[in-house]
Parts: C-alpha cells; sequence; structure tokens
C-alpha cells in the first residue's frame, strides 16, 4: 500500500499516522478532518496533508477511519462510490455491529474489515497522539470474508495483538470490559461534592474515565444498547448483594465477593487475552 | 519525642517509620506486630526492634495504631494501663467515628488525636511501604481537646496536607470519595469474565481498588455502614438514571450527566481540598 487516508485526526487517527510512520510505512498520508484537527495533525507529523473525502478517497489503498461510531456509518454511506476499486477501508469504532451493517450495506467496490484498537486516553486531539499508544495492546478484527492481509501487519507492527472475534461476541464483551467502566466511572464522579477534600489516589483513578466526553460516548451507548443494559443489570446487582450484606453485616457473603472480585482483578491482569491471539 | 510505637508494621506502619527517618526523628521506633511483619518492617529500616504492645508502650512518647479498624479497637482497649503518663496516641484508621468512641471510654492516662493519612496502595507489607507515602496527600487529624502540637509537625514534614475535621464528618467524606469507590471497584471486577481478552487501560483502573484485600474492607464497612449505605444509594440512583436513559435512548439528560461528572471529575484534580488546610 502506497497511500493511506485518515478520517477522524484526533487521538487515534494520529496515533494511526504516527504508529505508521514509526513502523517504516513511507507512503503518503492523508487526513481528511476538521480544519483545528489538521492542522493539529499536521503539527505532530502524524499526516502529510488534509485534503477532503472525495479527494483522499481516490487515492488510497488504505482508509482508516478514526471518527466517532455515527460519524464513521455516515462516512461509509458516501464512501463507496469515491474508493478506488479494492481498496481496504478498516475503523476504530467503539461498537462493531451497527458499524458492520452499515458496511454490509453500502461498500461495493472496496473491501471492508471492522476494527477497534483497545487503546485510549482521557486526553484527546492529534496533541495527545502518540507511536506507541498501541503497543501491547489488543487490536480487534472482524472475522469475516475480507482478507486483512496487509494491515494485521502493520498493526503487529505498532507492537498491538490482533484479535479476530465476530461483531457481536466484540459489543457483548466491551459492554463489560469497556462501556461498563466508563459508566461506573461517570456515576461515580457525578456523587462527588466538588469540595470533596479527603481522598486518595483511588478516587482520581475510579473517576479519570468519567473525563472522558460525550461525544464519542452518545454514539456508543446509542449504537450497543442492549448489552450496555444487560452489564449495568448484570453491576447493580453486585452493587444490591454488597449492599445487602453490608447493611446486615452478614460478612460471610461479602468477605466472598470480594475475594471472587480480587481474583477476576487479577486474572485481567495476567493478561489471558494473549492466549487467545491468532 | 524520644520513642515511637508503631503499632501494625504493614505498609501504612512501615511508611510512618519511614518517613519519620527521612524527615530527621533520631529517636528510637519500635514495632509491635507478628513476627513476619516485624521482619519485613526491620529489613526495610521502618523500625529499629520488635517488642510486644505492653514494653513498647511503656517506652513511647507517641504510640501510632496502624491496623485494621477492629484491631486498633482492640489495642485501644488494653492500651491504657500500659502507657506512659501523657504519652501521645494516634492512629491511621481509615473510619473515625467508632476509634473514638472506643478512645474516650478507655484511655485515660495518655492523650488521644484520631487520624487518617488519604495515602495507600493496593500492596500490602511493610515491603511495598515508601517515605514520600504521605507526600501531598491529604492527613485527616480529629478535632477535638487533644493538641496534636508535635504530631502535627512532623506529618507536615512528612508533606502531607494536615487537614482537622469532626469524626462524623471525616466518615460522611470518606464514604463517598474512597468507600464507595472501592465497592464499585469491587462490583466491577466481580462481573467481568476471567478471559476478558479484549480491554483498555481503563479497566485495569477501574479494577485497581478491587485488589485490596477483605482483611481491611470488612472493618471498615461494618464501622461506616450508615454513610456507606447512603453512599451506594447515591451511586445506585445514578447508574438507574443512566439506564433509563440509554433505554429510551434519550441523549439530552444522558449529556447532561457526563457532562456533570466530567466537571466534578476536574474539580477533584484541581486539589480543591488544599484550601481547607490549616
Amino acid at each position: 500500500m502506497r497511500t493511506v487516508a485518515i478520517a477522524g485526526t484526533g487521538l487515534i487517527g494520529g496515533s494511526f499516522g504516527l504508529a505508521l510512520r514509526a513502523a517504516g510505512f513511507d507512503g503518503e498520508i492523508i487526513g481528511v478532518s476538521s480544519a483545528p484537527a489538521l492542522d493539529a495533525a499536521l503539527r505532530v507529523g502524524a499526516i502529510d496533508r488534509g485534503a477532503p473525502l472525495a479527494e483522499a478517497a481516490a487515492e488510497a489503498d488504505l482508509i482508516f477511519l478514526a471518527q466517532p461510531v455515527r460519524r464513521i456509518i455516515e462516512t461509509i454511506a458516501q464512501l463507496d462510490p469515491l474508493v478506488k476499486p479494492g481498496a481496504l477501508i478498516t475503523d476504530a469504532g467503539s461498537t462493531k455491529s451497527a458499524i458492520l451493517e452499515a458496511a454490509k450495506r453500502h461498500i461495493r467496490r472496496a473491501r471492508f474489515i471492522g476494527g477497534h484498537p483497545m487503546a485510549g486516553s482521557e486526553r484527546t486531539g492529534a496533541e495527545a497522539s502518540d507511536a506507541n499508544l498501541f503497543r501491547a495492546r489488543p487490536w480487534a478484527l472482524m472475522q469475516g470474508e475480507t482478507d486483512a492481509g496487509e494491515l494485521t501487519e502493520w498493526i503487529k507492527r505498532f507492537g498491538a495483538d490482533v484479535i479476530f472475534l465476530d461483531a457481536a461476541e466484540h459489543d457483548r464483551m466491551v459492554a463489560f470490559t469497556s462501556h461498563l467502566p466508563q459508566l461506573a466511572s461517570t456515576a461515580l464522579a457525578a456523587v462527588q461534592s466538588n469540595d470533596a477534600m479527603l481522598f486518595g489516589p483511588g478516587l482520581l483513578d475510579m473517576t479519570r474515565l468519567a473525563l472522558s466526553s460525550w461525544e464519542l460516548w452518545g454514539d456508543i451507548v446509542v449504537t450497543n444498547r442492549e448489552a450496555i443494559l444487560d452489564a449495568l443489570d448484570r453491576y447493580t446487582a453486585e452493587l444490591t448483594r454488597l449492599r445487602e450484606g453490608i447493611r446486615l453485616a452478614d460478612e460471610i457473603p461479602l468477605k466472598s465477593l470480594f475475594q471472587q472480585a480480587q481474583q477476576l482483578a487479577s486474572a485481567i491482569r495476567a493478561a489471558p487475552y494473549r492466549s487467545y491471539i491468532k
């Protein structure tokens, strides 16, 4: 591939550009974004130039959509007539089923493979982008008819761990591992007093995600509603069990719930996803 | 003060010993703990020697109780006949009302001032102790008849911010800023799958507190029950608001809740407690 277009040159799009360069890509990287976002991406060296979508799509061998989920769906709806035949389109959207449906409906002349790099930061914009953002993080690619070929190779060169799975499985999983933590953090921040003065590092950890912007999350909760409602129900059920144990000062079930949580928190840190890497 | 006794030479007790040394204390530091805990504290240089409580209390000008809350209450119940008259006793218990009641009932020959350094780690034991653990963190001292005098000076030398408040106010506040985050993290870890493979740094942040041990938390939830139940109710009310917004795809209230949470998460980071420092 010689030319890459990045639609949405924020944190993820900018980091994709920087990671490509760091991994030795020497073709052209064209950004498609708002004027200030393009300026920022140019400043950090994530893109070579900005262009309108039609111009960038006509030249690109790979089109990377790094926008909020509903923007990705809008871009997909207009992209097919613009692309070079046989180009590869992928994305970084946080939910996958709705995006894959849109791609199935609209993309004819190009190939589409849905993706989701599990990396991020509470910081936004190309100013915060980082060639190492994807290193040692999972990067999900959706199983399907499209051969990810060269894309997979570049992602591996970024240091990320490629995991193939299907869109519904992805969406159920991230409802628990990503969307629920966001909502848990947002609700926790919402009950704090803005003159809270006694707290340790735990509260800072637990409210970091609450700094995330609604712009991104509105699209996620709308496009992964059922799985998120299920995760929220499971979560409030555990909170209710904790509440009952505390109300009754019944320490046996509380201790067992704490220990179960402790084991799961440790298991996550043992990075079991590595055994799933293909 | 020439001799300090530390009862409970784990992370907090060990860090207190190291912080005293780093701040220039050149008297003797005697540890009171289990044999392995004393060994670890000796190895890191947090204490000079171990001794039984009666022996350490008889010599100490300052007694620092760094045990779980109910162990502190047990120690207080037996301490009065053992102390040097006029000695200062303080503690690091995570809840304060129950401890202050015990001190009021039992301590006659010494002076008692309740304390709570808002510092910690998911790591435990003197092996993890750190002379800088308290730096730039709040250290609550309970307002009352006891002159904290020299103790306050040492805590300031540790780099901590001393905050005076009363026990009930402390317990209500930490129910929201410390106990609720712990329960939110524990419940979040409990709903994860132990083969979760797709997650980003957010899940690691949000489940770090879930690594904490029940040994500490059993005492906290039992001795701060009402305030914790209230905080849990406020939290589940916010989660229910989020759930309803998502179920109805009603983005206006969701956006406003996200923005409110974002503002509070930012306000916490602006460290407003500093304006309360006396």
